[in-house]
């Protein structure tokens, strides 16, 4: 394989471009040719695609979101998007990809991969950490810290009024962000989609915190679970503890951006150096991981199928440094 | 006056350790004893007092929070509570007060001058910055700065997906964070109570921006406004703009944690010393502010009842870098 | 075992208050009673020592440093100094300690063990992650993550002014902090105990980076090699290349402070818990790790003694990610 | 006047590219031509310049260092060099420069004026703050709030051990960084250049906080001191005091970089503004500046030839926060 392209897609993680310059300077280092595709597979089908060298990716390894941009492409759902992006391919001469992304992403690549047989690597990138394969993704450690970086600032001003916090971070269907940046945080209690929590553990969990005359508690709520958004369930508890001094903060698309830790930066170094060696060493429609601490490739379509299940160690945690009830 | 007491009231802000410091150090400095009252107005009333030293105050100078707690006090709105109040204050021996707090707190001190002639000599802390008589409040600094390492991270996203964000940031009333932290993060419109800023004209701005092509927009929303929150007003242009690709985030409560910057440290130093010796030499009713880098004491009566306009210079600068008509 | 003890050692790193915290709650759930002991085996041998409950460890997760202070102990290395703080312990009735530290805490716990007879289960504190028995220590993540925001920093002014920067980090015989901070940091090149890397070979490179048009660069010097510190291997690139402009900074005992990044308190957490269930559970004379992400407990003595390798792969993405010959 | 152009020189500071976007979109929104020139006088020099627009100067706030580069030119303290630079200008058709730098800049910018008649208005950008005619200069708020960073970290492992800390900071013959981050640090002493203190004061200030059984000091070093560097001082103590465990840390040219704080963002962005506007209304040979929170233009001649005094009230404050002697 002598040529090959390089595209973000779906939601931007801190650590893409890391992993972009891992692709891009290993391609060179192994004599190929490399060409980055803007805005992913839109791009692709439009054909804004141009040729890399290493000062491309020059001073970037420290810079959150993606040079490449990246977007969510519905025309890439129709036969003909795909189609289109397939002759912009043929165009340009490039035989292979790497697809740094999350599980839409991966399905995409591969449809893609079954319909023109244009071999794609994957990189998981997302901060949600929700895909099979590998124990962790592009951008997740990142967002944990700038999680608990805001739980840090928002304890200061509990414990200073005697409040009680509900804080939701992002992770839809999934408690991973909410698990980690509540051990982290020193929360009171983490509700996750995994378990379900209803909104009467939540009260008698802190009816348990005001025995042990805890004055203030936070509580981590994962978007997306059952029992509702955080200002729902910060609702119901303060219909039954009317004399409480209750608060919500969403923390939102902060969690998304920043320089990305050292671990996001080490671990996006090393997919994307195993992405695009994986390539150029003809495996086609995997994706590279790193599990146990040791470099993988997941068929893609185990990436995008198997649910990853949540550490019961880390659940465990939390009952034990609140005091609570053997699970 | 041979002994005092300082508390911290309203909302908590980040340099309000720093000032309690400053004031107890103060204090020991020229030979008062100094004693700590715990949760505002509510721990005067219930006698939750203490004496402090100097090792009181050891290691907290970069804390965000306040030592002292603080509350919002009801019972002190009525004059039992004042009478309570009082009498503790009698039993301790305390002869004057260092508040630290906003013109909610102010106000609670004037009526109590008046009222049992307790000498009161406030430190603006909240951030807000909305108080007269000083050019900067405890806590603002931070604030902003918080803000706009939000702001910067949001960027990131932005950028990478082309998207339009409107962040909402703290400041009742008042759109000091908002027009600083506009300028900061580089927005596009900053939308402040002083400006009648409609939906109107926030399309007609990104319409603007998307004709000089401009691909991502940071619209910067202080809470309170007239045209509603962020959310609100997201929802109305999202109306017109039906393909824009919008989102919405709520900095919320992180604003007011975090270990106070620089400028905080410094101006709640300088201006907890000089509540202190204010106090001790005789000065009461009043408060102690920083103009134009001179310390100075305002009356507390002028604190809260004049308001502080905003700088035309800084909203200005926000037309001028987006280079949009003259105001 | 009913009545247990725990103590810092060695240098601190941060997240040891993280684990100290695991240690004391995870007593506490199972039931037995927690004593902490200040600053090391020094306190053991005075008998500063101290029961502890879950307030104890409130509101600390986020805390660089440690509560419980920290010393190296000469008295610890003599005879007299462990009986007395055997004696000590018997007096508290203190049947098992967990010590979280370095290597040479752990050689200390090692004597003392077959001394009196004593069960010690080690958690692995240091920043240097100079220890075989787990994949990572408690601080290493966070000084890391210090070292390259350090290095971002430096970066910015390195780029405005075409410079060369060295900069040392810290890592006694060991190049952990060093190739990881390279890597993240974007070096140029890295400087390790593991490796030889000559002075020659610094300008070698130096000059292959100038042929390639780099106009900035910055090498990263783990302290202790061979080649001498930072200022000694700058001087001598500068006695060879007359115009470059270089400069030098030795990062030091920043590195060793601050809030624990989410990692740290995650490992921390786990390995606290684990030192303090496997106490219970009449381990002795173990170190609880974490190796490919299982909780694993090592011989003591294979912790000291055995030699952890530096990654060949992280060794040789340097080298890939600057376009160099293959080692 | 209708082409201007503008540079960055000397030591860069945080807060320089705030000031060439201000520069920029200001000049652009009065109908002027901006280019700018790379590397300072020596860019100049060579005719390395470039007209910008407004997307030139897109997404720079926040950065750290200068897109313009910067550079220190000996070239330009010759005539020759000096009808050089002008003939570039000359052929470029630019009429005015705004020139971004310290007082080594300006000097140069004052004698440029007067054999070519070019006329300049300069923008103080250094992070040392020793420049007249401005209260504080770009980059000195965030370079102040780099140093309490790290002694916040540094203060840490201090306390962890009964330590004591000489840390030395940035300010040639200047004591403005050491005086306010030794206050934001809550150091038990500061020397400045601007005090002669002596190593015999700095023990006896020791031995008083040990009398106060303060278990660790920090003490902030002013670089280029009298009584000579951090570790030369420490030496002398350490001399004296054999007992104790003293510790050096040079910060270095972390100060230098990183994000500027939203201070320096706003002042720059006023300075900027302020300097363009006033080369526009045919200022020449002044500096902008801010002076107790007004816009002020000061002959460069006094920029550069009059002494800023170090506020004696925060020389006080050390003093009475470590309830010292009154000086």
């Amino acid at each position: 394989m002598k040529r090959v392209g390089v595209f973000t897609s779906g939601g931007d993680a801190p650590g893409m471009n890391a992993c972009i310059r891992a692709v891009v300077r290993g391609a060179i280092y192994h004599g190929a040719e490399i060409y980055g595709i803007r805005y992913g597979y839109n791009g692709m089908i439009k054909g804004d695609i141009f040729e890399m060298n290493s000062h491309s990716v020059s001073n970037i390894i420290q810079k959150g979101g993606t040079i490449l941009k990246s977007a969510r492409s519905t025309k890439f759902m129709t036969k003909e998007g795909r189609k289109k992006a397939y002759d912009q391919l043929q165009k340009f001469g490039i035989e292979g990809l790497v697809c740094i992304g999350g599980d839409g992403s991966f399905t995409g690549a591969k449809i893609f991969f079954e319909e023109h047989g244009v071999p794609i690597v994957g990189a998981p990138g997302t901060i949600d950490n929700d895909i099979y394969g590998t124990d962790f993704t592009i951008g997740f450690d990142t967002a944990v810290n700038t999680a608990i970086e805001a739980i840090d600032k928002i304890r200061d001003t509990a414990d200073s009024h005697d409040r009680i916090f509900f804080i939701e971070v992002m992770g839809r269907d999934s408690g991973y962000i909410a698990i980690r940046s509540g051990i982290c945080g020193g929360a009171e209690l983490v509700m996750v989609p995994e378990l379900s929590t209803s909104v009467e553990d939540v009260i008698s969990a802190l009816e348990n915190e005001k025995r042990r005359s805890k004055t203030s508690s936070i509580i981590i709520v994962a978007e997306g679970g059952e029992a509702g958004s955080a200002i729902e369930i910060a609702g119901k508890v303060k219909n039954k503890l009317k004399e409480a001094d209750i608060r919500v903060t969403t923390l939102g698309h902060v969690q998304r951006g920043g320089a990305p830790s050292a671990k996001d930066r080490i671990l996006a170094s090393r997919m994307g150096l195993s992405a695009i060696e994986g390539l150029l060493n003809s495996r086609k429609n995997v994706m590279a991981g790193v599990m146990k601490d040791e470099l993988v490739y997941t068929p893609i379509e185990h990436a995008i199928t198997i649910k990853k299940s949540l550490s019961r160690d880390l659940l465990r945690m939390v009952d034990i440094f609140n005091n609570r009830y053997k699970r």
